[in-house]
């Protein structure tokens, strides 16, 4: 099976942040794919659902995925630039590419990363600027807390 | 009621640690200090327990926290260095303070925190060196999985 192309990743990142977002969630969605393209894990922010600040886009990905002896050649796409929570993640367990929606919004570790040998791309996706920017200017309160701003 | 000691705070994320390590686990705690010295949350890696490879002890601990309005003025203490995932969480949310039970058996994110605002207290604890220590003697695989190194 051919990989994926990035575009296809975002998709279902996409349909996660989507979801959440029908939940009355903050809209950040997150899929782990490994080398061959299979879907490891997806998942989306789940702080108002989950009363878990703990849950964002990439960390429920990461976690659904299960236990994996090795994250080599793996690939995060997630809708937004990662916060230095989730990018943490992706340089602790070594995934090997980062896709990023978008990083007009909320600018994260994607930069950091990619000094630090992930292969990262940012695709700058209209659509997930425009959800992020709906989102954040209706709902600026909870989009502080969750990026730890006083 | 005055701050309690560091010291403290790492009997606090040793017992955590204990409790892992009696459980069948990665013997790694920590625990969230508000700034008055109250008890927000604690916990412990439970990669093992809960076949769940997004809970260290620092990432159970600010779960168990709960959401919080404001990290300010807050102190994880962790029986170990940080890895980078959790040393992003600290970052990410604004944690003033971290204590470090030792960065002996693993050399985490400490220092940048440090050198991003974070005031960073490391112990040298020789008890927490001696745990790690016999436990990674002991199960160098699982440690290898649980810090991402193939």
């Amino acid at each position: 099976m051919s990989r994926p192309a990035d575009t296809e990743l975002l998709a279902v990142a996409l349909e996660e942040a989507r979801a959440g977002l029908a939940e009355g969630g903050i809209p950040i969605g997150a899929a782990l794919f490994a080398a061959d393209g299979t879907l490891l894990g997806r998942g989306h922010n789940r702080r108002v659902q989950d009363d878990d600040p703990s849950v964002h886009g990439e960390t429920d990905a990461f976690r659904r995925a299960g236990r994996q002896r090795s994250y080599r050649g793996t690939t995060m796409v997630t809708t937004l630039s990662p916060c230095w929570f989730c990018s943490g993640l992706v340089r602790q367990f070594g995934i090997t590419r980062l896709v990023v929606g978008e990083a007009r919004t909320f600018d994260g570790g994607h930069d950091w990363l990619a000094e630090n040998g992930v292969e990262v791309v940012v695709l700058d996706d209209d659509t997930c600027v425009a959800m992020m920017t709906d989102f954040i200017a209706a709902n600026p309160t909870l989009w502080n807390e969750d990026i730890g701003v006083d």
